[in-house]
């Protein structure tokens, strides 16, 4: 029997797109994008049975170091967008996780967020095994 | 020689009007105006000689209990705004800031926020006295 | 057979709260609410069959005039919020809406939008009869 | 007498950090930069002569198409942040601009936005040449 790695653990966050959310350009203000990320990551760690307020509750905080967005199509009001949130790096000290928000079959944009793992002090830090372990699994 | 009681201290916060601000209505979005002002308590309390920083760091929180705006005139992105702060009531656990903001001349809106002194695990507590004294300049 | 009034339609809408919607109390940042409110207010007008975007597109905005808010307890990240919205008064003019914010059974807030119906260059105008009527369902 | 280019044309812009920029993590949430930057961009089309409300005046919009940002160290609350911004790279439907963010002499932030023309429908379109030329002042 030949096996392959588990499949990849991804979250599937569904957001309606807030009047709020939109500029005097009448789309999606870009910078609302990163907040989307951030509900994905939210959702992605609660799928691997790792909430955010878990990391925190034990001392550490998963720091923006990097940020990166593409825009390939404006959302607008009225819309529903899919954010799709994946772990694409995990090591000891830093994470990388990656986005995809789509209207339907559509790609609207792409996205990746760089962290570093501090303690509540804000000094770098090593995530504990379990963690990593845990958020590994949405790598593979 | 007759003198009145002291000229009230008011805050004078200067703002452009950011493009983030604005929504697909073309002007800005209603939310932001609480954000401004938070800008305009900010100003205040440091023309107090009380930053806000020192309130926390001082063990307090002073959590919003209730708000209000009144809206005329809608800003628009170009704009700069000119909002105006004031304590309007001082007491020992609670404190009310009332707030006009202006396109030069023009009235956009008033607003007023009240609030409750809190410790840091958000149960009420009482202002220390000099805290009071110094917010109770505003009112005047 | 006794008939009384029909039920009112009110608007029930779940959202969990975001990281981005924090500030450094730790808690939900109080100019957040009028966000919720506005997503309230989406998803009522989708429930009595004129979204928004329509409004929009036939040349009306409804524009808000007032806002208040009163905090009871705060809503923290990991919540899950549940917005209850109902217009409270429509009128030609003029529309009211309110709002009641709960994590489960614990009221957390309740607000008030007053808002006045303007073409698209922001001058008042006078609602048109279906709309009127499909608003004042959720007054009932 | 020699000459060499001229110097490039830079926006400073200083802003007091808000409390509503902050997040439960005790610092500036990073999702806030890209709202800096844009005010940056604001700046330094005012100081090239081309107020950005210029250009949608005209027709045209700077639609994102790319964001980056590298984060060194959090800003807070309290903290007056200055945000340095050029023009990077003008072409004909394409602008890049760069931004530093400093606190006094810290370092805190850098990015990147890159930007498309469009019209007002948003398809991609071409600057006009004095938009083209005033921008690339910045550049040299």
């Amino acid at each position: 029997m030949v096996t392959g790695p588990a499949p990849a653990v991804e979250a599937r966050t569904v957001l309606a797109v807030r009047y709020a959310e939109t500029d005097m350009m009448g789309v999606v203000h870009h910078a609302v994008y990163p907040v989307w990320f951030e509900v994905g990551r939210t959702d992605l760690m609660l799928a691997l049975g790792l909430p955010y307020t878990q990391i925190e509750a034990r001392g550490y905080y998963l720091m923006l170091s990097g940020l990166s967005v593409e825009y390939r199509r404006a959302a607008k009001y009225g819309d529903s967008v899919t954010i799709l949130t994946r772990a694409a790096q995990v090591r000891s000290r830093t994470i990388t996780f990656s986005y995809a928000v789509y209207r339907a079959e559509e790609l609207l944009a792409t996205g990746e967020t760089r962290h570093i793992a501090t303690d509540h002090a804000y000094r770098p830090a090593r995530l504990p095994d379990d963690v990593q372990a845990a958020l590994s699994v949405g790598t593979r």
